[in-house]
């Protein structure tokens, strides 16, 4: 289960160009973290909120793969964010959880944290796709 | 506004990063396009979904920024996101148009765009901050 | 088409609780109307959130149903609102659109009028479901 | 505190029409729970999902209440709900939480039980407004 987690996330390109680790690996539990890159900012010298939406939609979707039959890869369907305070110095560190994994969804939240104050909360649906 | 927005948008790193390029201002109507680098993708080679959001996310934002008053910038407070279908060949096009521009809220939607085809649909919240 | 979604309509009590009304469908399209009764406020006299809600989801709904095949009932399995205005004195209508149709998953948004002012927008996921 | 939030509960007919009782007030966290009545079902006799979208939300609502200053009324700005079960015997139960209290947003969540079943979570934005 942790070598799929870990060969999926190996294959995201956009992980890597955020130079985000896999940081924690779980049945129904994965953690991300990734640093604020110059490259990563938004106009006022922020984490940009596409790192943070990045960062949680995937430690959700590692989740909800981590609870998926081998055959299925994982695809978001639908996520949201709200933000509840800019991401000023990082690294950021993504908690997704599942909240219900069905056969044709899985249910998820995500929670964003910088250092110990949390940044930002999702909640969304993936979906198993046959390989 | 014009200019407003093209200052703010130029001093956002990760637009740069994505290679985003703003390619209509309009008073509550802003396109940007990005092509899919081979750095912006997720697991199966379709562009990532936090590139999707990122430009959906600045298009509405720039919407809403330039239906505020001189002395204010724009922070996204939440937004959700539907993705339709997969970001493909690129480039991608988001199209970002104001609902309701308020005095507290700018409520705000987007549309993105891989050729003629729609990929996803957002709709979410802007606040103006104070400079 | 249009008997299958008055049919379903029809067995909902929740739309007879606020006396709401289907007053146009088309395929991928349908209208509901309903008046903000007094059973149906919140604590300032408004229409209650739930009620928009409502309208907005149901007319969503049944937009997803109208682009099914017909062994297909509807179910929300997800839906987002955001509150523009409030509704002060009615009737509400509620415009349910289908933005993409798919086997699994059908994406649907909705917009809901007081007059001729739009007070809230909705953006949501119906999934099909065998009878 | 709790006498803010329950008297403004009581002046909602909507929860009067669901039969909904406010049954625990603490700082940051409200339940609220209701009957699934004759009248608050969809069309497989289910809880209709603006039920438990009411229930939720109003939880919700009041949690970010019982964080405010007392000059100040909630307004719901927007919400999503992710149903994982059909309502299906209830009394349904919502626990609503704030996760940040801010001057001009509250962001709260909320997660509906049918009995020990988990059938809906929700996140949103409340606003705070000068009575």
């Amino acid at each position: 289960m942790i070598s799929r987690v870990s060969d999926s996330f190996d294959s995201q390109t956009m992980m890597q160009t955020f130079e985000a680790k896999l940081t924690s690996v779980e049945h129904g539990r994965v953690e991300i973290t990734a640093p604020i890159l110059v490259g990563s900012k938004q106009q006022h010298g922020f984490a940009h909120a596409a790192l943070t939406f990045a960062l949680g939609d995937s430690a959700a979707g590692y989740a909800a793969l981590s609870t998926m039959a081998p055959e299925y890869e994982v695809l978001t369907s639908e996520m949201k964010i709200n933000l509840l305070a800019p991401g000023r110095t990082g690294p950021l560190r993504a908690v997704g959880t599942v909240e219900k994994s069905g056969k044709r969804l899985v249910i998820v939240r995500a929670d964003i944290f910088d250092g110990n104050e949390k940044i930002a909360i999702l909640q969304g649906t993936m979906i198993p796709v046959k390989r």
